[in-house]
């Protein structure tokens, strides 16, 4: 794959100083003026545009769900997608409210799936293995998961500005919170949440499952954890995050699962972390852990934990203000000077 | 002014019947479900549409200014409002992210504004007197300034969805300062922030002011309160709630001052409370004593302390998005039977 270049900071104290000279009080945008310094940093110039974004919803399947670690079935990662699809989830409503486009990748739906205009086929395999008695994924699958990821945003990412992750998968909170234990590192129950929702029965199955799993034994690298936990989606996601970084366009990163698969792609290519914005603080338990481990502070808050990249989208209209700040907001001196 | 119907809750539970039955996990959208259900009671049907948002910048004057609680001049605020009307300010480059329209309304800008397409002509007076040493406005003025809020926001609101409220106005944090410490009620010190910035010796001179102000004596309604230490942009913006309340639409209300306004048209009618959205926590300090006041807990914490509206046209895409969830997205049985 191609490397993530790190940030050249050197245009830093020239954006900000730009950010500082616009018609209003220093510092009052708050984080938007921090957004907008990094943005133009990502961008290389001073006056980043944001107009075209994309959402990519990242799917697959769990064998860790054979165990019994959510209260859905499988069938129902192939259902949402097809909902998507049809544009009537709750990702397609909010991509409508914010101007972004939604595709969904196949990275591993236990299914066939019908070609569809929106449905990009990259499917490595139809679900993970049962990581509850064995590894997920084989090394190869990962690499060819990350590769696809990442090819599929360089070539999204000609067309579009910005890129937003989000995911569907029927277990995933589950693998997610296998490679965030080990990633992070942090102790696994602190780690595991209710995911879609859970009775005290089925969570007590789920942390089970997941503390069987986690005994299987010590991995070293990032890849071996992905191998042995991932998700095909999580680990394509990570591949996408760090293809939009090396192609030198800003990623935003939805909640529980997109953060893990961001703390992935940062433990694969630190310098992917600068073009990570991580959009909203989950409800999901673990999410705190991943974004601090990222060394992140996400955008907003709104008790949400849906996933499909719903959060990555309502915190799209931030980032494009962050941007018009700089294009298109008067500088004070303009303003003193009445020249606008 | 048309008294503001309390919302009918008899349809409370149906709507939340309609978002519990989405396609996506109970509850799983956090606030902004929370937010579809006040939406849908606020337009009294199933289906709200927030296409249509108007921002209203109100502007004005203090003669407070004259001693000394803001580092700048009171000729800021025209130079501010013409660059509002021209287009270049953080308000209207937010407004074009987020799909807005905006006007500015002088309230009561100390200076001769020529005419504009963009500008509602409304003066009561060319700023409020100076409240360190008497009433800022009559009784008649707060009358007056309330009617036209409120007559200006039910003719907007004959071509838009919902309305956004911000300010413009140099001293303006002074003088919600003042009407916070005797609406919330609160100590005066904890409602006094640093505004636009301040050094510590212009601190120190602001708050020996609001204490002055402080000092004249008991008010008991809040239309007193008001007279007493209003600037007319924080009356003319609390009408135009109160008019939006009545006229059955939403408001988003911005930062420190519109949440003051909001506060004191909820003290006139209390039954607005339930159309006012609190869009964001401003970095100001006596915002958090505003919004308490109110029983509300805003929806966005950017750490932005500008104005203009910014906070409340950030917050415009959540509200839409909520909106969104009711009209646009599938139900679970629609999924489930693959009927989409």
């Amino acid at each position: 794959m191609t490397p993530v270049a790190p940030l050249d900071r050197s245009m830093e104290a020239a954006y900000r100083a730009l950010v500082d000279g616009k018609a209003k009080p220093l510092g009052a945008l708050g984080r938007i003026e921090d957004l907008a310094v990094r943005l133009a940093l990502i961008a290389r110039r001073p006056h980043p545009r944001l107009d075209r974004a994309l959402l990519l919803v990242f799917a697959g399947d769990h064998g860790l769900n054979e165990a019994g670690v959510s209260a859905y079935p499988s069938a129902v990662t192939a259902a949402m997608v097809a909902t998507l699809l049809a544009g009537r989830a709750s990702a397609n409503a909010f991509a409508r409210v914010v101007g972004a486009e939604v595709r969904v990748v196949d990275a591993g739906v236990a299914a066939d799936l019908a070609p569809h205009r929106l449905l990009i086929e990259a499917k490595v395999r139809k679900g993970a293995r049962n990581a509850a008695t064995g590894p997920a994924l084989t090394a190869q699958e990962v690499d060819l998961a990350l590769a696809r990821g990442a090819a599929i945003a360089r070539e999204a990412l000609q067309d579009f500005d910005i890129l937003a992750v989000g995911e569907m998968g029927i277990g995933n909170s589950a693998s997610a919170a296998l490679v965030l234990h080990r990633l992070a590192p942090a102790p696994l129950d602190d780690c595991i949440g209710l995911g879609a929702g859970h009775d005290p029965e089925g969570f007590a199955r789920k942390q089970a499952v997941l503390h069987q799993a986690a005994a299987r034994g010590p991995v070293s690298t990032p890849r071996e954890v992905l191998a042995q936990f991932g998700g095909l989606e999580i680990v394509m996601m990570a591949g996408a995050i760090l293809g939009a970084a090396a192609a030198g366009k800003p990623v935003l990163v939805d909640g529980f699962i997109a953060s893990v698969a961001a703390l992935a792609a940062i433990r694969l290519g630190p310098a992917c972390a600068d073009y990570c914005i991580f959009a909203h603080r989950s409800a999901e338990k673990g999410h705190a852990i991943a974004v601090a481990a990222a060394g992140a502070e996400p955008l907003l808050d709104l008790s949400m934990r849906l996933g499909e990249g719903t959060g990555a989208l309502l915190a799209l209209p931030a980032a494009r203000a962050a941007a018009a700040l700089l294009t298109d907001v008067a500088s004070l001196d303009d303003v003193l000077a009445g020249t606008l």
